[in-house]
């Protein structure tokens, strides 16, 4: 080894490694750059695995984004697969090193080293957890294990219903295995409010997805003939042939933890904002660490490969500026700067998409805020094709601020919730929804854009021009329902308790309302009852509207009931 | 007439006018308000003009977004069709209306009078201009005039190849005529640079439209048997059934004029930030307004239907805001900002759009400024299905500011661009751009979005770390151009002058280069010259890429040849 070479060891070779591995490399021709990865693979697309189960990416070879040869040829980087770090010796700065193919042990030397080990699915300790037939898909022997057990398969049952749980349930059931989901909360796709991932809920259902939810899997057993018996919390006992656990994942942190660097209480690594630890030598990167939310400000774990990949890029930065003594003063010139907890799922062709803090999230942190809803096309509804999707803002009654946003429909979803993402990275207010200047085409969205009118409807709320009835006292409050779409959509379905006095007729029959009495409006998506509340309110009357009409309604009962 | 009641006049019935009729009557139950349309409709789609003569849009009535009907139950606004206002007396607050079906006159008396006048279509002054068979398309009678021209045709020409022309030109292939552009710029679509709208150029060639770039119209005559004959520029002679005209719009601005209003430059009402004219009682929106542009700050046209629906959305709230005499101190609680120019066109499944000023605009005014170019997969590149968008960004090398961005493509190209266009509102930098946390799942974007690409691009650049060359000199640089990619793809088309030198080789070769001459590097999107910069510029070596890569050469080269 040149001593007048630094060296930058990496644990860890895929998402947030490699790119450090890659970027430093940039930065610095002259360090030694080494990865070591405990797996056969490094830098391939663990987010494509679902769809190589499933045979929608075809061949494995497409998921190795990059090869140990690539990185030896264009990086000048070494790469060690199947090579496992055991153990961080921080006085020495050296790391103890298995080669898992020979089984023997040595040491290496650092002046960096970069923690990018990422995190291991969940396996809860249930009896039976460890029968053959039961999966986690983390990584591609994961997934070549699964394909071949669904070449035998036509039952498969899923443990859990984040987005991988959704995900697997989608190919496998384009697989032609009958499907049977298990949640234990009383919704799919925790980072969404139960309304919202409702709809997920529905659409798994219509593709002949079993969605047991509020039941968790209590035991497995082998079955005597074929398969496996799992047990529920429910007192059910269901048959299939292989189970497939995405109940989540925890920071792969044990060589952190006993290396005595910080963890925070969610157990991940807690680094700075240039990803590094509280040993001045050490990064960690990737789903490893604790990330600091931009909204409620409280650590977090966000297991995603867009933050992975910026803070293998942050921390390689971070690193090489540090290397380079002359600059010591400057700071790096990126920063990791927290997360909003964007992310997108698709399952049967509805898309799933969130950013920034969920209503229940803000509940629990009993911070300021409100909501409304809306389900605007995807693009004007006079041109063929238009696709609603629906939307639910969250924002800050105190300074306007956009907390966060989720949108659920066929097409383009990922546009607003993009959009907003960006408006909430900028610290952006509702108002500035109101006025961003979006593409407008017949066939891409509309003179008032979905997200414009997002803000328009918080903006209106907030200068008090839209005040806003809460969903959940619906069934109790004492207020008058009046639903305002014509007789024909009342006779189609309504609140129960709502009379029906359309929109049109209201200012003819403006004397039959009361005026000592509390009036709450609803149509089908909120803007006709919005109208009527002008037209009341301006009379003296005393009124609110339920934001997102009978289209939220809906799919709050069904929400409701699907859990119930 | 009710003296206590306020009397909001409205010139013009469509995007401004009619939205902001609807907004001033949400905001005030009591006033009058009239809206007088010289036209047979109200509240159209204009948007929707071509796919209705296309007949993507099949019948008239989905045109129709609100009906004069809808206008009096709904909102209790009097609407008068085919009445057009003749004069303004600002001294007495009247203005002269004329019933086009009557021809009589009447006057009418305003507390505030708003023009949403919109624009007109230019027809040049050109010899035979006014022969029957030669079009414009703004309104529906104009599109009915067109189809039923359409069904008789099997040639149309279109001079002018903006975004109606390009949008003209698919709907009319899709009838099955033979189809002839023509454009007097050597580019289509102006508001984008030559070498992004070549994609478009290409994409209409490739459909079969005769696209003829740098000719203009010079006079028409009627053909002896059938049709017309066209006389261009370059002295060509063209046989068509029909002529499209589509070569821009000017402000309908008439009635301001003969009134004495403050008009810009350009021809269009100057208004402030709440849409107010010089006259406090005259508010003026849409196509028949200046507005400032907010990356340049010159008064501009921008005849869009997004600005006219906020800006009618804005002036009825400044309205209703000055009646209400007890608020007088305050100001109005929305305003218009300007513009970004945000734009969006499909022409034969390929997605313009952009954002904030191009770089031709940004030469004119010397702004200074720098671009890059990259042409990333809409979604993850191991997922099938993945399409390139081609996108520009362009920003300011002193204060690092997002200055526009361009991006073509068939798939998702709003989304880069809303989101650009998000965050140039927000006047973030490239550098918030590298951090945007965005939508990632195989299907949708990518862990390294395209837009924090291109921020780091434009964010290596600024911290010195990516040198651009400059496209312009690449015929006259005495620089050594070495072109980085495999001997295969070098072998395949390349830049006369460059050698080929692969990136894989480069650490063994690097002897071969001369430390006393300029090198540029060249690669296929960019992306592998700036890893071999990196790695010749740390061994001492000057160096610079060619943004872009071959991908962006090939598209200068074709728009340069298709306009000479
Ligand atoms: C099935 C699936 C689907 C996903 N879909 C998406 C998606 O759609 N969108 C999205 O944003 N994210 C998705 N993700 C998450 C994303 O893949 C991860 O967030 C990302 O890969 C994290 O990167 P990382 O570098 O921290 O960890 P990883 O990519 O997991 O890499 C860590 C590596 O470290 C190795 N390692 C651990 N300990 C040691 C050791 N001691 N010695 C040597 N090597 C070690 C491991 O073997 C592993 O290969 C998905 C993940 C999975 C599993
Ligand atoms: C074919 C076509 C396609 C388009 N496509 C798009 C697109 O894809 N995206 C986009 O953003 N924009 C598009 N536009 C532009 C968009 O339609 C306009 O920007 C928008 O309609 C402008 O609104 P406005 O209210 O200012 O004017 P208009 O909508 O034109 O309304 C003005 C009205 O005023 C009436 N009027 C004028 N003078 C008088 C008078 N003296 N008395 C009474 N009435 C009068 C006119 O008859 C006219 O109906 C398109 C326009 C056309 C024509
Ligand atoms: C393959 C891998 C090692 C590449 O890492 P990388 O080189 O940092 O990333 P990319 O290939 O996206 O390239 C990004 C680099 O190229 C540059 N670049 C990209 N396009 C460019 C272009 N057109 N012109 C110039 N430079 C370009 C970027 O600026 C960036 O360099 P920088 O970080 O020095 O600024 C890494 O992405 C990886 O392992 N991916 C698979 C694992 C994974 O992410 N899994 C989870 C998702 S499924
Ligand atoms: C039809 C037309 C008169 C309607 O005008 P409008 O009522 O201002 O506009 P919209 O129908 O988009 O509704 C917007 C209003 O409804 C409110 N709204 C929309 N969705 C809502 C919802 N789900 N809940 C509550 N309110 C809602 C908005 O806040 C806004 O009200 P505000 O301005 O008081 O804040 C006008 O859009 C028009 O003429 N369009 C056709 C012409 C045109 O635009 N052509 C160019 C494009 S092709």
């Amino acid at each position: 080894m040149n001593p007048n070479k630094k060296r930058i060891l990496i644990v860890g070779g895929v998402a947030g490694g490699a790119t450090c591995a890659a970027r430093a490399r940039r930065l610095c021709e002259t360090c030694d750059i080494v990865v070591f990865e405990r797996g056969q693979h490094v830098s391939f697309a663990n987010c494509g695995l679902p769809y190589f189960v499933g045979d929608v990416i075809e061949s494995e070879a497409k998921l190795l984004v990059a090869s140990p040869d690539l990185f030896e040829h264009r990086f000048n980087i070494e790469v060690h697969t199947e090579t496992e770090v055991t153990r961080i010796d921080r006085q020495a700065r050296t790391i103890e090193v298995r080669d898992l193919k020979t089984g023997t042990y040595r040491e290496e030397a650092y002046d960096a080293l970069v923690l990018a080990t990422g995190a291991q699915p969940i396996r809860p300790p249930l009896p039976g957890i460890d029968l053959p037939g039961i999966y986690v898909l983390r990584n591609i022997p994961d997934s070549r294990k699964i394909k071949a057990a669904t070449a035998q398969a036509s039952r498969a049952l899923i443990v859990g219903g984040g987005f991988i749980g959704l995900e697997m349930a989608e190919n496998l059931v384009a697989l032609g295995l009958d499907v049977t989901l298990l949640e234990l909360a009383d919704q799919v796709l925790p980072p969404l409010d139960a309304e919202m991932a409702g709809y997920a809920a529905e659409r798994l259902r219509a593709n002949g997805v079993e969605l047991r939810l509020g039941e968790s899997a209590v035991s497995f057993e082998q079955h005597p003939e074929r398969g496996l018996i799992l047990h529920t919390s429910k007192g059910a006992t269901l048959n299939t042939d292989l189970v497939i656990l995405g109940i989540g994942v925890r920071p792969e942190a044990t060589l952190a933890r006993e290396a005595g660097l910080e963890l925070g209480e969610l157990g991940g690594i807690r680094v700075d904002p240039y990803m590094r630890t509280n040993d001045p030598a050490i990064w960690a990167v990737g789903d490893v660490v604790e990330v600091k939310n931009r909204v409620t400000g409280q650590w977090q774990l966000v297991p995603l490969a867009g933050p992975a990949n910026r803070q293998g890029r942050v921390a390689a930065t971070a690193i090489i500026h540090d290397f380079s003594c002359g600059e010591k003063e400057a700071l790096p010139p990126l920063a990791f700067d927290g997360v909003l907890g964007t992310a997108v799922c698709e399952v049967f062709g509805l898309t799933v998409a969130c950013t920034g803090a969920s209503e229940k999230l803000l509940k629990r942190l009993s911070m300021d805020f409100e909501k409304v809803y809306l389900h605007p096309g995807h693009h004007s509804s006079y041109f063929p094709g238009a696709k609603p999707i629906h939307i639910k803002l969250l924002f800050s009654k105190t300074d306007n601020k956009i907390l966060g946003a989720q949108a659920v429909g066929e097409k383009d979803v990922t546009r607003p919730i993009d959009v907003i993402a960006t408006a909430l990275m900028q610290g952006a207010t509702i108002f500035d929804l109101e006025n961003l200047e979006l593409c407008y085409a017949p066939q891409f969205g509309a003179a008032k854009d979905p997200v414009n009118v997002a803000g328009m409807l918080a903006g209106n709320h907030q200068r008090g021009d839209f005040p806003l009835a809460n969903w959940d006292e619906l069934e109790t409050t004492p207020a008058l329902l009046v639903d305002v779409r014509s007789a024909d959509e009342y006779a189609g379905g309504h609140v129960p308790a709502a009379q029906n006095l359309p929109l049109e007729s209201l200012r003819d029959r403006i004397h039959e309302f009361p005026t000592d009495r509390d009036i709450w409006l609803i149509c089908g998506v909120g803007q006709r009852a919005y109208y009527a509340y002008r037209l009341l309110a301006q009379n003296g009357l005393r009124v609110k509207v339920l934001s997102g009409g009978m289209k939220t309604y809906s799919a709050r009962r069904r929400a409701t009931e699907a859990s119930g």
